[in-house]
């Protein structure tokens, strides 16, 4: 029987319930004997080629419990693209301390350092355990009906929508909010669950998965304006012309870029104010708001589906029970069961490593600026219990009486 | 005895419970016979002179309870400010309809309408009792501890900077964002509820109270991260240099301003870019992240305080016993008794009207980029039960085996 220590790290972006995988993979991972201690790597990869490890065997259940309720990614994270050189640096530091499974929490670009690590440990004859646990507000792993990560997000921007549009309906005008995920529409198109009566906003919903033209923006915009004398919309950060350059890309500025060589879409107001300006110069509306969600779709302190922590948690349970009675490493993915349960299974890395997904054409409405019915039915059971049920008055008008 | 009709309006910004107070009046009005109908005003006082009014007598319970726990104003709001013709017309229409109650819901631009609306009504020799109750997130009405709808906000604030400062532990650099609240500091200076350890953020927090100074807050900025590597700012929109000219309106781009002649500082994300490319150029900060709260701290569906839903339901409650049994027109406010209870008062309409309450020194730190104490016990009982507790790992460092 194999035995030795135990490596958990976290990557990328954190989302609200990405603890929840961490702890689902310590608590059973202590239940196995030949898993000696499990260790903490800290930021990322980086905590391994540092050697900044903390001891996870040594923390109480009641403290991983409170953890797990605590959105962002509690060992710290990176985005450290390991090299070649990189990575055999991670696996000296690896084998020098007798680790013998590495689990990594991340998406698609984590899922790659996983990979790597893998492949190089073969090449070594290096007996090392690797999975890939998944989780991305994005959305946007293949093979998974969906990520860790992505309902508690999608239920902010629904809730985050709510409000907006109620406060919109109060102070008509038009309002546009810029959402995160990248080259995938899945967190913009979230903005749907918002919707409960004809006329309820996001009126309109841009998506990255068709090509963004600000002629057809504008008009369609001036159409529901014309209609409900106000607008509400959802536009995603990953918008693009038809030759791919993402909008924000094309605004003053410079462009960051991080080590996976991703453009810096988040972090600046700047893609929603240029829509804003052209929505009030160019059609004339005078009350006009943009607003950026930013980090607080990611982090927010208090806003998870039920549903998401629940599959959070199981996907790093399931994660260390492959690690150590499984034939091969790979990545968990979420399977979805009728209408509502998951299975979880272990896939190569390659099918997921570096790759991906995005929204299919059955989930957009055939106008290219709104999701389709089948989108919402798969989004409704993600979103988890107790969403906000908004409600409005209903009575009728009073007659007119002083005047003509 | 007096008897007519009752007419209630909604004015200025939505906040997350503004129709706990709608709904608290509704239902009182309900109780008193010589109370014959119950109108609500659509969009404020411009619907009294539209005569755009809805029957808030046939309104079910079971739907007005549902309308109190909604967000934003269910009668729609106004930010129209009556000169005398308007308020002539005002008169002219409540008269008509047999009004002989008015209650309008808002902050202290409302308050001024009331005042106008009340001492003409008495030059007209026109019985009628208006009342003004207080709603703003902004917490800037005099003669109250504090305002209806700032409990929740803040509330949000406090859960927003918990998880940006969650997320900027994880992927370390400068985050700051923008809070609402015009020339008080409350809402901005309510982000120091999410500190609950030496170390968390906000490390800093810049108040309108205070003249900003770039040099100052640059270097804080740089002393704050030599120290931690990290650093999470909190700015007031209302951040403003000597002369008292607001940062965001030195920004390029024009100037808005509503009826009562306040500037638009809400709804683009400019100071808060300006505020992190100053941090990424004279800094030489690598990572910084700029959010603005925009219009989610006033709307969010699904996060308010529960102090505040109930207090907010009182006023309403409160106002309606006033101008049916009171001697006379006011404005209703809260008082803070011991820690922590509420009185309810009349005041007279001249001492809140278009006046403005800042955060008294002895909220403020005397480094002017923090909050004191005192403010953190002041808000403490306001932000309600249930607030998230973030966790951390404890676990000890790992010692280091295979490097020197």
């Amino acid at each position: 029987m194999q035995s030795g220590k135990l490596v958990i790290a976290e990557g990328g972006g954190p989302t609200a319930v990405i603890n929840q995988s961490l702890v689902g993979a310590v608590l059973e991972a202590r239940r196995f004997p030949q898993i000696e201690r499990i260790y903490g790597a800290r930021y990322g990869v980086r905590g391994i080629v540092n050697e900044d490890f903390v001891d996870l065997s040594a923390e109480t259940r009641a403290n991983l419990e409170a953890v797990a309720a605590t959105p962002s990614s509690a060992l710290g994270s990176t985005r450290d693209k390991p090299d070649l050189a990189y990575c055999r640096n991670i696996l000296a530091t690896l084998k020098s301390h007798g680790v013998a499974w590495f689990l990594y929490i991340g998406g698609n670009d984590t899922a790659e350092t996983v990979r790597i690590v893998s492949d190089e440990a073969a090449k070594a004859a290096y007996d090392l355990r690797c999975v890939h646990v998944p989780k991305t507000i994005d959305n946007d792993l293949m093979e998974s009906d969906h990520a860790p990560g992505f309902p508690s997000a999608a239920r902010f921007v629904a809730q985050a929508f709510m409000g907006a549009d109620l406060d919109n309906r109060a102070l008509p005008g038009v309002y546009v909010a810029v959402v995160m995920g990248r080259n995938a529409g899945f967190l913009t198109a979230a903005s749907s669950a918002a919707r409960m009566v004809e006329g309820d906003g996001p009126h309109l919903i841009y998506l990255p998965e068709r090509i963004f033209d600000k002629n057809k923006f504008l008009s369609e915009i001036k159409s529901v304006h014309d209609r409900f004398g106000r607008c509400v919309i959802a536009v995603s950060e990953g918008v693009h012309d038809a030759r791919g350059t993402p909008l924000s890309v094309r605004l003053p500025g410079t462009v960051e870029k991080d080590a996976h060589g991703n453009v810096q879409l988040s972090g600046t107001g700047a893609l929603a104010d240029i829509l804003g300006e052209w929505i009030k110069s160019e059609l004339g509306v005078n009350r006009v708001r943009a607003d950026t969600f930013g980090y607080l779709q990611r982090s927010f302190a208090g806003c998870t589906s039920d549903v998401d922590r629940r599959e959070a948690r199981e996907v790093g349970e399931f994660a260390v029970k492959q690690a150590v009675w499984g034939p091969r490493n790979g990545s968990v993915t979420i399977r979805r069961l009728g209408d509502y349960a998951v299975d979880c299974a272990l896939v190569n890395l390659d099918k997921v490593a570096g790759k991906t997904r995005v929204m299919p054409d059955a989930f957009i409405a055939p106008s290219g600026s709104d999701v389709s019915l089948s989108f919402r039915e798969y989004l409704r059971a993600l979103l988890g219990s107790g969403l906000p049920q908004p409600a409005r008055l209903r009575g009728g008008a009073i007659a007119k009486v002083s005047k003509g």
